[in-house]
């Protein structure tokens, strides 16, 4: 436990793409303990991330992961999320915070991609809806991996959008991004903001292939 | 011509509520020949504004604020746009410069609203579809009309996000931005962006719900 801010927790991540080992190394860093679970855990290039930057977590299939943490996060692809859900077993979820960092990028028409989920519904609600017994939050899905721990950029810190139906769940995760190194969450109320967190995903991402450049984060301005 | 940026303009803005007001007075600020244009130009109200803080500014109907402006500003309802351009002659817009400062609220549900125009669409496009002739871009609907013209917060100058198909137009709007005291204007691309700027919005005002305040905007931090 890095700062003794939050008790030592076993954290579930599932997906092993760089927003998975992000994650799962910044909890790792605060001392958690943590499985990243995988469709195929011994695959070797996990194996090597595990040996290396990956020291001291563990990994499993998307069901030990999803068993091991009391708290998980979701950090497939968006249109993979359903299916690892299903493999990580539903019940595996219920009644745990499930951090939802996940956006539905459809890059079918090319770059920049679009929401493959719109209208009046986001991937977030889809989650919570596949998960009636699980504590959805979104968060961290609108700001880069190299972020997630420790954000800082030259013109000050960003601010952590995040949004979901339960008041303590949401308390959970703003204080385990404090304890990230986030001073500034914002929590934008139910669920259904992940519409509107997912769109910022959006403009984040075209601003990024406007810049050629990824080193870049909104950040709210008060008062 | 307050700074010698910008050439003396002939300005159509169509919309008397705060937004309009707010623009309005700007461009008057600058130098600028400003036209309001109003369902009703007669209304007492905004006669009294236009003897007070609207000095200087004509006001007439729609139709002959959309004729006397080079660059024309839609700034009503989103859910009076539609009337609004009808009502001003969608010839008068032709060839010109048309800012969209709107946004497509829903409050029929109550506080916070949802998009009235979304999934693969927005306010923004249906404009540039009702007046293919005209270059739309959507500026001014992620802010507050207080921050317009000389932004500027506690912990910094927010940035304004804009989205449009034609260049040109964008680069003026980015002088006029300049103009205005704006010295971050980021550009997201094609006027389907305004499917993330309207999004934007709603997560700005479900903020300003959050903290009973509306003093508030985004800044892009970078590098």
């Amino acid at each position: 436990m890095a700062n003794g801010r939050l008790a030592q927790s076993r954290i579930g991540v599932l997906g092993t793409g760089a927003v998975g080992r992000c994650l799962a190394a910044g909890f790792r860093s605060r001392g958690h303990d943590v499985m990243i679970g995988s469709r195929d855990p011994a695959k070797p290039e996990l194996r090597e991330w595990l040996s290396g930057e990956g020291a001291g977590i563990e990994a499993g299939t998307f069901a030990e992961a999803a068993e091991h943490g009391e708290l998980l996060v979701l950090a497939v692809l968006g249109e993979a999320a359903e299916e690892a859900i299903t493999a990580a077993g539903p019940d595996n979820f219920s009644g745990k915070v499930v951090i939802d960092t996940m956006n539905p990028l459809d890059f079918s028409g090319g770059f920049p991609p679009k929401l493959s989920i719109s209208g009046e519904d986001s991937l977030g609600e889809r989650v919570q809806r596949t998960l009636p017994d699980a504590k959805v939050v979104k968060a961290f899905n609108t700001i880069g991996n190299p972020y997630f721990v420790d954000p800082a950029f030259t013109g000050g810190e960003p601010t952590m959008l995040i949004a979901g139906d339960d008041e303590g769940a949401k308390a959970t995760v703003r204080d385990l991004l404090a304890d990230f190194g986030w001073s500034d969450t914002v929590d934008i109320g139910g669920i259904e903001g992940s519409r509107e967190l997912e769109a910022i995903c959006i403009a984040w991402v075209k601003i990024g292939g406007a810049r050629g450049a990824w080193d870049h984060g909104f950040k709210l301005l008060v008062g």
